[in-house]
């Protein structure tokens, strides 16, 4: 923290955010849906999936590419199966507007799946999962993105970054949840490691020639990213194009193209989200009990940080003191709202 | 193939099989379902998951840790969830015994969870998911093991090799299925290498002392496996304890102890998977047209070999001209069967 630094609470960085999104085309609805998506994760430390992307959401605002009064059309397949068709929008306000359907169907059922297809996602995944945790329930999601991997063996790039997101619940803590792109380096991570002139570690990207590079910028320009343990990743990566665009109905990573909407940055896809009911399984102690069990044997065995731990702290401190935004971002901020 | 090697039909080689479960302990329906879950490992190619367990299952029921005779009890817990008992027995028979109920609430509700606690899984796991796929359903599972995969920053086993599988189907050819181990290797792996005198690769595992190894003997001697991907192959591990073994009510890799039973190598845990119709999600073009188009877009970006591919076409070379055994491997069978 240096001296031009800024201070918010997450309620007005949630606010300042709002205004920007509604200046740009969002409706009300859309526009409250996202900015506390976006808060949240500046507030937990996610510098890649925070403020960092509101450029990007402005510029593909402005493109045309995405509709940001999108109202998302809820379809009640199936006893388990809950439809989204986000209708070329955000696909947060799509799963906000499942999301009462499919937590009736969970707590019927035992399991139930929500699809969502043509939507936007160009945020963290561990926000749409954390909540159920926090319900009691056990979550997994899947999203695909833009082609910029490429596949174990070949030279091309064809799937997207990719992500699984998975969140249980605890007795006694936080929800354990991870949110892994099943690339080698999430692309956000590439856009800062260009930005402040870092290189990649080895086996991360190609160049557009498809040979192994260590430059974020040639990866980003005509490279591609690798799968996160080779074709094991790779595997992971294609069952997420299958579950988040072939089950869905949405969009393969490669089957769209930005090229008539120049600024367009949201990948036009689908998200998968399972989510179980641990209680139906009536498994002896209790779900959340075994995972605090399975916590202290990690613990035990030497491993010192849980999946999200690292967020949650930094959730804790940004609660306690403010979030903190260097000069430069808060200003770029003040732009995008139009108050500077 | 040389002189001295046999061949068999795939129901000669179920009838031996069958004939060395049932000499052992098991019950004839027991029997059946492993011998051809264990023939057909063998004919797909799966050198660490075919005949080469065989011994492994005949100490194991020797020596009283298993129950080859149990009959596992199904509950129709919620309209989308199905739970099995093994009741100390083998995890086939019990998703043999719960599979027409999962088929009936899959079809009916889009998606349904079948839970197996208290069983032994000790095949390979992509013969449980690939039949679904096979009636056009997408399948994922998850089976827990022994504690011999440290966590990720940890320096003492807790996970166990914790696979992850899953089969979808394509409209023009066999069904895109994979089966990987969330530790670097497979712990069967592990042993051919060392019964063969092979190193294993850099970062694969650790010796009693934590310390890295590339001895496969140090390894399976108080050593220790690695997860497969760093971080991110140790939280997909972490996620599999709690899918099959907390949600199901079954143990941990780490909460069972072999001590009392000498020979016993069967880890008893649990097994989840979950099935969905993309039928009902009403995707458009059809899920198995928009697999294959995925197949398309992969081959044409490099990739030379699908997921499932190397089996398939083993299972047809073995189809057409017999499963190979070599002279050893032979006589050991014919001894467990108690005909040499």
């Amino acid at each position: 923290m240096t001296d031009s630094d800024h201070r918010l609470s997450l309620s007005d960085l949630t606010a300042l955010l709002t205004r920007i999104f509604e200046r740009h085309g969002c409706s009300p609805e859309v526009a409250a849906i996202l900015a506390a998506n976006c808060a949240s994760a500046q507030r937990d430390g996610a510098d890649s999936h925070g403020v960092f992307r509101m450029p990007g959401y402005v510029s593909t605002l402005q493109s045309g590419w995405v509709d940001g009064r999108a109202v998302p059309q809820v379809h009640d397949v199936a006893p388990g199966f809950v439809r989204v068709d986000a209708r070329n929008g955000f696909a947060q306000p799509a799963l906000a507007a499942a999301r009462p359907l499919l937590l009736e169907k969970v707590r019927r059922n035992g399991i139930a799946l929500l699809a969502i297809r043509d939507s936007h996602h160009f945020a963290a995944l561990w926000p749409d999962v954390e909540p159920f945790a926090r319900q009691g329930l056990v979550a997994l999601s899947f999203v695909n993105s833009m082609a910029c991997v490429v596949p174990h063996g070949g030279h091309r790039a064809l799937f997207g970054t990719n992500p699984i997101a998975f969140a249980a619940p605890r007795a006694e803590g936080d929800p354990l949840v991870f949110d892994m792109a099943t690339s080698a380096m999430a692309h956000g991570d590439i856009q800062i490691a260009a930005r402040e002139g870092r290189q990649l570690p080895p086996e991360h990207g190609v160049d557009l020639a498809g040979q192994p590079t260590q430059d974020p910028q040639a990866v980003l320009q005509g490279g591609a990213l690798l799968p996160f343990g080779g074709h094991k990743g790779s595997a992971l990566s294609m069952m997420v194009e299958l579950l988040a665009a072939a089950l869905t109905g949405g969009d393969f990573s490669f089957d769209f193209s930005w090229e008539q909407h120049p600024g367009a940055q949201t990948p036009r896809t689908g998200q998968l989200l399972i989510v179980m009911d641990p209680s139906a399984g009536n498994s002896g102690a209790g779900f959340a009990r075994r995972a605090e069990d399975l916590v202290l044997a990690m613990r035990a065995a030497g491993q010192s940080r849980m999946p999200g731990e690292r967020r949650y702290r930094q959730r804790a401190q940004s609660d306690r003191e403010g979030i903190v935004l260097d000069a430069a971002t808060w200003q770029r901020l003040q732009e995008l709202a139009g108050a500077a």
